[in-house]
């Protein structure tokens, strides 16, 4: 039995497994908070910390695991296993060795790669890209984040590929978070929309989208927050979605008309909660834009689900630039 | 001595050369007007003819020619040699057996490729693109065409890649020659804005553009009527122009934000005309867009000039898809 750990850290929950390997079987999974401060050391103890639970109850001492593979936000070395430019974990300022203090805290080797790729990877070789050589993922969450495998291989560019989320869709357009104007994100991103959807209601506009945060004990708009607002056919969730789903269509197919990949998944948070109806919707907004509009690609759901992130980490092991022929 | 034909099959222009490989040295030339009519097999005449005279002057019978490339228009199906949707061409519905039929008419093998894809792998092997491993070229002419070369391969997706030209810089934007709303080429496509200068003028606009390009006895605006009419800091040309610029620099930041590559090579008829002063711009443009800023990709004019297609088309002979090490 080989036993692999995996781990996915997001900007507001580590969510750690162990694998077995050949029946690709979690074992053991655990969940918890990313902790609002400390910096990156207490990141690393509650990473180490989970980690320990899922190997707990995967019956196996961390020590023993055969590698740890970390998905992480940010600029990612995997060389060097440092972190840098990690934006949306707390006090992440500069570069940070996560793979040594990671291994040294759990006693096992770890290797890092970015979340988005990882993810993207993971679905490539276990998830909706099984059969695709080519795909582009488009992780639509908190912001909109792309990953590229081209004809079996990772494509990384110079290291600062995928950046669908800041395509430009609407030149002198809305300001986006990242500062700039028209970006697709700045459109589509949950950020972003959670911010129109507050200067909306400030305005004047009525909705039941706050609400529905509140009631949920939430501070923020989730994704399934806006789930709830559409279901109570909520006219400023309806709108902005829309909005949303106009964006991404333009950015995918703008990608496409570039790459003319055979696959585009869909993931993120917004993304996977919405599921297949939604990417009907992406498909048919992206259709006005191809320019070989008789032969789209084909636009699938994620499929690894919540444990995607953490699964497409224990892939790092192998070294997730291997070429699968 | 290996003699090389090559062929650049323009939509208002036929260029042949005849190329010694081992010196890179032109024996031969000959240009020719593409037949506005009389179809494919007018056009399969003419091209043979340029080659006969290009063949000619390099003192050689077209049938010790070691092979012919020819760069198209359309969809090229390198395989079996034919093009279809050359769009461009008079006269070009369906799909046509270009290579057969001209193999037939000179006695030498031929082999054919997309036009823009021959010019970007000209760039990259023999032109401003010699240093790199990738790149993307933008051919910036009546349309606005892009090439991509990954890692040292040109990189054509299911077949239809490197469509810069129709990724979407702005959402309900102009109205493009595609039929689509607010492509990239809709701003910065001679056609396109030609159609606009037209329009303006026609509104009461005052402008030389027209005047100029009636003085040269030319019935479009071609590159050299707007290098004129700018040098005489014609108002409306200067507006168009940046407005192209502008969106040129939107569309190029998009595809460095999704691929990040090392370089950008600017060419096609207004692309080399302009040369660097306007590259410069295009970069100044760009740079508002990247989302790695602190490193834009460096962005070169294209250095083959005129024959570029032809001695392009030459390398089709190798095998174009050979990878450089």
């Amino acid at each position: 039995m080989s036993l692999y750990g995996g781990i996915d850290l997001g900007g507001t929950k580590i969510q750690a497994i162990v694998l077995e390997r050949e029946g690709q079987e979690v074992l053991g999974k655990a969940r918890r908070p990313t902790p609002s401060d400390g910096g990156p050391r207490a990141v690393v103890s509650a990473l180490a910390e989970a980690l320990r639970e899922a190997a707990d109850e995967a019956e196996v001492a961390p020590e023993r695991l055969e590698g740890v593979g970390v998905g992480s936000p940010g600029e990612v070395d995997s060389g060097s296993g440092t972190v840098s430019k990690a934006g949306n974990l707390p006090g992440w300022a500069g570069e940070f060795p996560l793979a040594a203090a990671l291994s040294e805290q759990v006693g096992a080797s770890v290797i890092v790669g970015n979340d988005v790729d990882v993810a993207t990877w993971a679905e490539f070789e276990l998830g909706a890209g099984r059969q695709a050589r080519s795909l582009l993922g488009v992780f639509w969450g908190t912001g909109v984040g792309g990953g590229l495998v081209l004809d079996g291989e990772p494509w990384h560019g110079r290291g600062g590929a995928g950046e669908i989320g800041h395509m430009v869709v609407r030149r002198k357009g809305a300001r986006c978070p990242c500062g700039r104007r028209g970006c697709l994100e700045a459109y589509a991103g949950r950020k972003a929309m959670e911010a129109k959807a507050s200067r909306e209601v400030d305005r004047g506009c009525n909705s039941v989208l706050f609400e529905i945060m509140r009631e949920r004990g939430r501070d923020t708009l989730g994704s399934g927050v806006w789930a709830r607002a559409l279901h109570h056919e909520d006219e400023l969730a309806q709108r902005l979605i829309a909005r949303a789903v106009k964006a991404l269509g333009a950015g995918i197919a703008s990608a496409i008309n570039l790459l003319d990949v055979e696959l585009v998944v869909l993931g993120g948070g917004l993304g996977t909660r919405f599921g297949e109806g939604m990417a009907r919707r992406v498909a048919h907004a992206m259709q006005g834009h191809l320019f070989n509009d008789q032969r789209p690609p084909e636009l699938k759901v994620a499929e690894l689900g919540d444990l995607g992130g953490a699964i497409g980490a224990t892939l790092l092991c192998d070294g997730a630039t291997a070429r699968r022929r």
